[in-house]
């Protein structure tokens, strides 16, 4: 909803500008500006359009320059907008910070999905819910346009039972058992584990994913290799994540699990630089 | 305040949990648990003490280990806490993103800090209003403890007359004066410029700061020359930015502004891995 | 979280009694009372610990008498409460408007369970996202607590391709394709249909479940009878709604969905009559 | 005022969509369509055009097609609007949910409403404060709609000394005395009674009204009996409440008090069947 | 509700602070300090217990040392405090301002009621709805501990028809009418009217109260007179506004009407000086 | 943000109309009306503009016809709106309440400043944060409309070291010390100081401003008398307040400090009559 964007943005300026922009209201007047927002650095566009739409609620004119996914040079304008200048310069830096981290996540998470693609084209790319506050929705939108996979984008729509919960519950079995009684047939069971024992256990008790955790790419191997020899592998989806960064992400590639996560591309994606440049009055 | 921070932890949580924890609800029943925060890098501390207040507010029994700046070592403890599973398991995400993200920039802001004083220990490094979304007044405190300036913190407190502004009204000198005449005698004035002519004339026309933004370090020498010769070298604070990175900051500290101020502390911080474990029922 | 259902009743005082109560602010003073939430209908208790601890972040003394499913005669007391008269009686209109709601919907619930399970023990009965507005994950609650299973919470935990999005698309096999390739792996997708045709169609395409919308129990048979015929049946789950209520439900059983899901639970429960009552100052 | 009612939708919309409507954005585009609101049963509108002008708040095209109190068929449209496909799909639970309540209150009330008049037309049926929370507005002009008095809408707006109040107080006279010294000149003040004693007394302490509560309808016509014989019947209104259902309403209205009260139509009343029908693109 | 007073308290630090109290931050560490809140001027005490609810439940320890209405001399303490330093300091002048403007209310208030019951005691003084932004409860407390009616709280208790109303309608009788008809048994009526044709007209159509607006004191005697001549006067509250200032006041009180309400109570009031003093650390 | 005021005005109506405006909506239907903002006093306008565009977002139809600061004459039409005749004598308290406050800080600002400059053109008046609360950035814009300087506009943007901090600290220098050390470069720090001695350790602490408090005029001339003969006059701004009144403001302003603050512009100010008036249907 366009609204909740622009409230988004609303709540931004509040931080940004609680008492008002002392600058602007100082030596701008009301008049009316044009203004692009400019890529300093390539990347891929990504909900320029729904920001376009929240600036309107807003009470600008915006006009989106690049479509969702659409690749973009240094220089190039991602959207065009026009209104009043206080206005403009008061939403400038809130309108530029989200942006800039959506377009870098999406260009790493890019990145990432082409490398691993490059090493076993079946297996996907995932997010964490490991993200920065408060951009919950656009960071999954990022990772979607980026060519990700989702994943669990909150602790209400899948079942994830990890190394906590089996801490407290006692064993594997007993957890996932507790789970498929009482979760509703609509949601995935997820295991978290750490070796090929618990990997079994966890399939065997019905669980639908195996997220093999904080393993090297040989043990991921290892374990794989011990659910295909049990005739278990094709039973569950088997996902690896834990320290998987561009530097080993190629080896966990190639271990040929189904899922590779990874909080790098919500997490350590570097921002996209961009700009808004006013071009006339 | 506690309860500010408590409110936006219950926020993320609502982001994170909106319709509940539907693994902790359907396998953790009202057990009391003690769970440990646990570096898993090494970093400095910060808000550790402001985050167990809060994790007080929210019913929560929570123990700061570290004070604001204390250095820890990858596998110590920050926090200890105890109470209801479900709750603990149920904010754990929330507590952990937040947490990583701002002792990412402390981390950063000190190894860019301690980069910087190396070549010339009279330069100021300062943060920029380039930050994540949200957490404002966090990250503030971070780039504090991190040993840099928090400089202008929002557009409420300080003129900052950028390009933007100057494509507008016309001209420096008109632009400073304009703001003179009508901001609060407790606001400092800066200007924003690209060039000595710029500096210049914005100092004459009574700047407290000039900002040189996007120049080279030979570039930033020169205009600090200019200004020398002028005799206006002490008259303004001299400040830089735009593209300043680890890889260049060295060069920029020799040129011998009064600050160097760069969005890399606060958004190109890789945030400093921690967990939450779960210790004993 | 306890604070957020404090939050709940807080803002429905504040609409119960925007600028006070003014009959108690105008006869009682600060006076401690101890007071009795008791049914006046027999029924199950749902949240009424969690109501306790939420009237514990308000200020008051409260203590659980029943826990989650624990049934109860008229007469019976769930919950003692103690604290300043003023504010028992300030909050006492919204918890028993909150909480009678909750109760009808577990005691109907589990009517139309057991009336279920009667017939045929093998089919759940779900509900729907038909609810009462702003009471989302207390109604979860109940209809778990009822022994029904939550179903899809929200429109962002599965997918559930209707009428109205193949109104759109054009057709069912379009439709699950798109779905699968953009989903992620840990969602499950199920399409809505009203015959036998485009249930096939739907499985073929690997819907995970399809709900069989607005047929008859007939009708019902009859696609089961299909998609046995050809070997479908086991390949999703047969998921039943539309007009289903306590008159037509068991028909429903005979034909052996694997789901009935109905709005009747969550929609058309009654309130569970129940009263505060002051016993001693 | 339509801001309230269009924030009241995007609040429903949070809780149905906290990330998003996972089916539209998998498979539906940026597609404009039209749409009906079409009732599957029988009522009487009330709130349609609020309604519409609250979707025109939130960017769509909508049109009331029915005025409040208008009767409508099963299968007629109430509202026509067309739009973004996705926003019109992500709205349509929520608006079904608060409109199909809405409806079911008018319609509930209504036939209360006849029902008494029936048999006797000079008794007033009014609402009470069991309501279904966080619609406090909307069900009151649903109640005027069907034709009841709102009576006492929240705590703040007239007095009622309620048993819970007389309990702490000690007696209904001094609860009278003390309310009318204190309350402003505009409020009226009303007492709970449940037996002619305390009738006779809090209307010869001065209270407006007297609310004869939990009464059979023999008590009732006794204690009217008893004002009429001591020439208090005109000096008060008479209002009866407390259990007052269709299947005795009727043996209540012969008692002839002033105004009977249930919550039974705000409460108990079942929603009005309603959906949203997308009719082209 | 203390938890509401604390919202409000909270509100007011954010719009105080938004980034933090730059002061105390640089300056102040974590010390346990005691303060009072000590009057500067005389008055008479309001809400002192309220606030130190409220600032109970922000974590602070707090007295109240006045009960409301209870009379201080300058140099009294009000409340003693005592907690976290920065905590305090951050607080304090959110708390002032809200006291000192109800203590300015209550003191105000007080010596307009006083002035005019020396003349006429049996005539009531009332608030009207011109009121500071944002602390209409607190406001309305104060009001009633002043001594004055606090009359039609909000647009929702009580129908006051006015001069805009009847702009539109175009008459008095029809107005009166109409308003009879739909608003509910507990709710009177009241008529702005400015000359005795009008008043006449609204009492014979059934106004619970008329509302003399804008009339000298000689007006509003001869409009009396002509209601008495009719025999009217007991049939309505005649309550007088418009212009009401201390300096006029006593003319109104002698011309006799029921109520003279006056919006110099809760507009024109001078705060009262307090003042917060850290005492010991 | 006209957004932003626009949610202050709905955030007024819903204080002012919780339920709704029972009167209106009893008698008046949907019909649109014309009206006009009209003064009853004479005045200096203020966020007319501001206003306006609020309430167009509110969906109404309103030209401002005063720009900020042109003076106008009782009886003159400030803004004329027109739209629905509801939501106009909804909001009609609300807007008045709100802007006759803004309109009085502009009339007695402008009145003190000329008071001041008639003796001393070179001082400035300044305004405190002692406030009416909910209103800092509007009440901010009418102190500069008035001609007044807005001063610290928050505890965020500037240093002020106060007495409480000084009583913890235990000495001013020490407190001056403290603050350069942590503050941004790009804000001042002042210190509240009662006598020529402190006035002195703070200056040559490197204090950018001092604030002489609760002094007399000739003890200010005094103090600025020891600064003179020390040297340091010039080396800071001297600010004085406490106790400041149109009654002794002219002894302060010949005393000849930089700056004199006081809060009776904000806080004693009386608000300018001003009504709306409905001029045809």
């Amino acid at each position: 909803m366009p609204q909740e964007l622009a409230q988004l943005l609303l709540n931004l300026v509040k931080e940004d500008a609680p008492l008002g922009d002392v600058t602007t209201e100082a030596i701008i007047g009301d008049v009316e500006v044009k203004a692009v927002l400019m890529a300093k650095e390539s990347g891929y566009a990504c909900c320029i359009l729904d920001l376009a739409e929240a600036l309107k609620v807003l009470g600008l004119n915006a006009n989106a320059l690049k479509h969702d996914g659409e690749y973009f040079n240094p220089g190039e304008s991602l959207m065009v907008l026009s209104g009043n200048a206080r206005v403009i310069l008061m939403i400038e830096r809130s309108l530029l910070n989200v942006l800039s981290i959506l377009l870098g996540v999406v260009k790493t998470t890019r990145e990432i999905v082409e490398m691993v693609h490059r090493v076993n084209p079946r297996v996907k790319v995932a997010a964490t819910r490991k993200t920065i506050p408060c951009l919950r929705p656009l960071i999954k939108k990022a990772v979607a346009v980026g060519g990700a996979d989702t994943h669990r984008l909150s602790l209400s729509d899948a079942v994830l039972i990890k190394d906590n919960h089996i801490a407290i519950i006692g064993n594997v079995e007993e957890a996932v058992k507790m789970a498929k009684g009482k979760v509703t047939f609509m949601h995935k069971i997820e295991v978290e584990v750490s070796n090929a024992e618990d990997a079994v256990k966890a399939i065997k008790a019905g669980a639908d994913a195996v997220l093999v955790d904080n393993v090297t790419p040989a043990q991921l191997k290892q374990i794989i290799g011990v659910l295909e020899a049990l005739g278990l592998r094709e039973k569950a989806i088997i996902e690896v994540s834990g320290g998987i960064t561009p530097d080993n992400i190629n080896e966990y590639a190639k271990a040929n699990p189904d899922v590779i996560s990874t909080s790098y591309i919500t997490m350590k994606a570097k921002p996209v630089d961009i700009s808004l440049e006013v071009i006339s009055k």
